[in-house]
């Protein structure tokens, strides 16, 4: 096993964002969300004693992964000894795409980077952390693909069990992975909703440490650097739009709240980006909420989608991505499936991003943002491609198919 | 199209080992390799001007991928619009490895972070950025998978033609990825070098510019930022040994470049690592040659290997390969098949990495290095994992099956 973690003196614990009340960081043990309130807790931070540790002038000596961020990350420094490469995408500028789109500045985060080739490795790089800080030696939980991946890869190179229940028409490269990690991998009918089910009977609490998105607040802290990066990427200036494909909404949630301490920590004056939510016609809960002006999401029955990030009938955080969407003065959006695929290919051919359907469905999006007016000339966009197409073999096959 | 990058006023031209005559940047257009000794040219820099354009010290702010050195890159500062996620990978400490091998320190350089998920984005992105120096609009290359999806993707986001020739038994990923991005792929029995041979018919010069490997200057200034990323990754202190799978042996020959280049800029003063050059058992040119104490490499008949990347039974530049081994008192060593596929499983369970063929070879390696006493356990040691193991499923199936 991997020496675990100790906490940073900075973080001052864990806050529900209803009752307000403070969770002890080692209190996420018993509590690991709100017992009050079934909400997910938020990291807090004395900031003053994080600015004094660290300016952002000199991030740069801190290493080019999410770690760089150290001083507002749960762990104290130095670098952890479990490293696998989690964060340090770059953020890609996209000329020609911008051109056609009438765009004055466009960015395309490439999650393919990370470990696994995708976004879920900053968040689930700090559970297993967490989950060390913890005394945990055994992690379990639902997956539509990704967020299994990177689970099983993090808890193998730490040395602790993991259980993984995914759909059962998740795509084979997802499952040969968990496999090669060596994790138990459940196979499952129906969704990502299903997969949390099985979850409770075959890998039960405590002896099985539940990371399922937002069912404990550390996988939150690792995709919150997203947004620490994006804001560091273009020079401390925050873009005007941000458009996200939309599962659970982690990646979301976490960018706003980091704009939020980059406030606090005096490393940023703009406001907040607008942000977008992305989803699939097949799975729109949000889409739907947001557009009935509810504050909740509700149950979307028969999700289908090729996006398997995204299909996620249920988001436990639909009411603080809704918040986050209001907030900002932005928006959701849903894209068909045909859409996602044909821009997935024009991604490939203007950009040279190999994308998943979910980075397609990005463009896609902001493509009728911008025919709608909703986006303009002058703005500064950011998309987002939260994986690697490599994992997608079957939606690139019927990608290709459909251009011969 | 990309505006034309402008030379690096540091550039001085590139010279040919052999006759040491030096050819002028701009002159690489009709002479890309030395037209009189047909060997590699070698970028030569002016270091002193260089050393005055940047220091160590403050590589931070420029950026993290490999555009961070481009002192000592062809192209002139700023950093190109061109720009995919090229370098900048993780070196990742293995110390559940380093302590079953019983070694000190063992780093894992992961290039599966770059564009494409492999580390030929780092040549092919120089070499396209090279072709538009060059005026040039259309390129082709044999490959056996990673160099060509790196160039399909460097060229459609620079807006050029590309010709792929490959195996016909390639994995399926690769070609998925080279039709995505709108290259013409040609499928040929035999190998990579059947492949070049396809190649002079179906995509001749002037039309197509020749990227294939070591037969333009500039893919070599890509790999040859390994090295500096090494050296930087470990505070300048260079690794005892570094293990690497070499099929056209780019990155050996560039990071042997580099740890001079270092020297001569002032940034590093340690000796070369000992480098070892890692094959498949079934195509081992550089072993043979090695071996048997010849300064060039004889064609491998019958080359079979599911690490495609090693399959190369001639390469091109076989006599700077063992120059490069015997300088740094390094070796080179053929894993079996089954050690490879046997020991990716092992990279992923004791160090959560997915790794491809090429990647297990070099742990198989070192583990057998270790074994017969040639690596010591105070050694410090760099393995490479050269792409993900995501483009071969076939490989990964094979292995996995050999775990039940």
């Amino acid at each position: 096993m991997i020496e675990a973690p100790r906490w940073n003196p900075a973080l001052l614990g864990f806050v529900c964002p209803q009752c307000s009340r403070l969770v002890a960081p080692e209190a996420t043990l018993r509590e690991p969300v709100c017992g009050a309130c079934t909400l997910p807790l938020l990291a807090r931070y004395d900031l003053e004693r994080a600015r004094r540790e660290q300016s952002c002038e000199e991030l740069g000596r801190n290493g080019r992964d999410l770690w760089r961020y150290r001083a507002t990350l749960p762990f104290a420094s130095p670098c952890p000894e479990l490293r696998l490469g989690e964060g340090g995408t770059p953020l890609l500028p996209l000329p020609r795409l911008a051109r056609a789109l009438g765009l004055a500045e466009l960015w395309l985060k490439d999650e393919a980077a990370n470990a696994t080739q995708s976004f879920k490795a900053r968040g689930l790089s700090l559970a297993v952390h967490g989950a060390l800080a913890l005394g945990r030696d055994a992690i379990a939980l639902p997956s539509a693909g990704n967020a299994g991946s990177a689970a099983a890869a993090y808890a193998a190179a730490a040395g602790m069990r993991c259980r993984i229940a995914i759909p059962r028409d998740t795509p084979e490269p997802f499952v040969l992975e968990q496999r090669a990690f060596n994790a138990e991998v459940l196979l499952v009918e129906g969704t990502i909703a299903d997969a949390g089910r099985a979850l409770a009977t075959w890998a039960p609490a405590p002896e099985w440490w539940n990371v399922a998105t937002f069912r404990e607040p550390f996988r939150l802290e690792g995709k919150k650097t997203l947004g620490y990066e994006i804001a560091e990427q273009l020079g401390w200036r925050l873009p005007d739009v941000i458009f996200y494909p939309t599962g659970g909404g982690t990646g979301l949630v976490g960018m706003w709240q980091a704009f939020d301490e980059l406030r606090g920590l005096g490393w940023i004056r703009d406001g907040s980006p607008r942000f977008v939510s992305v989803q699939a016609a097949g799975c729109a809960p949000v889409v739907r909420a947001f557009e009935a002006g509810a504050t909740r999401t509700e149950m979307w029955e028969g999700a289908v989608t090729q996006a398997s990030g995204l299909r996620v009938p249920s988001p436990f955080a639909g009411a603080l991505i809704l918040e986050a969407l209001r907030e900002t003065l932005g928006w959701a959006m849903a894209v068909p499936e045909d859409a996602m695929l044909e821009v997935m290919i024009r991604l490939a051919r203007e950009a040279g991003c190999f994308a998943c359907p979910e980075g397609g469905a990005t463009l896609a999006a902001l493509s009728a943002a911008r025919a709608a007016g909703d986006v303009r000339a002058g703005d500064r966009v950011v998309i987002f491609n939260t994986g690697s197409g490599l994992k997608y073999p079957e939606a690139w096959r019927t990608a290709l198919a459909g251009q011969a």
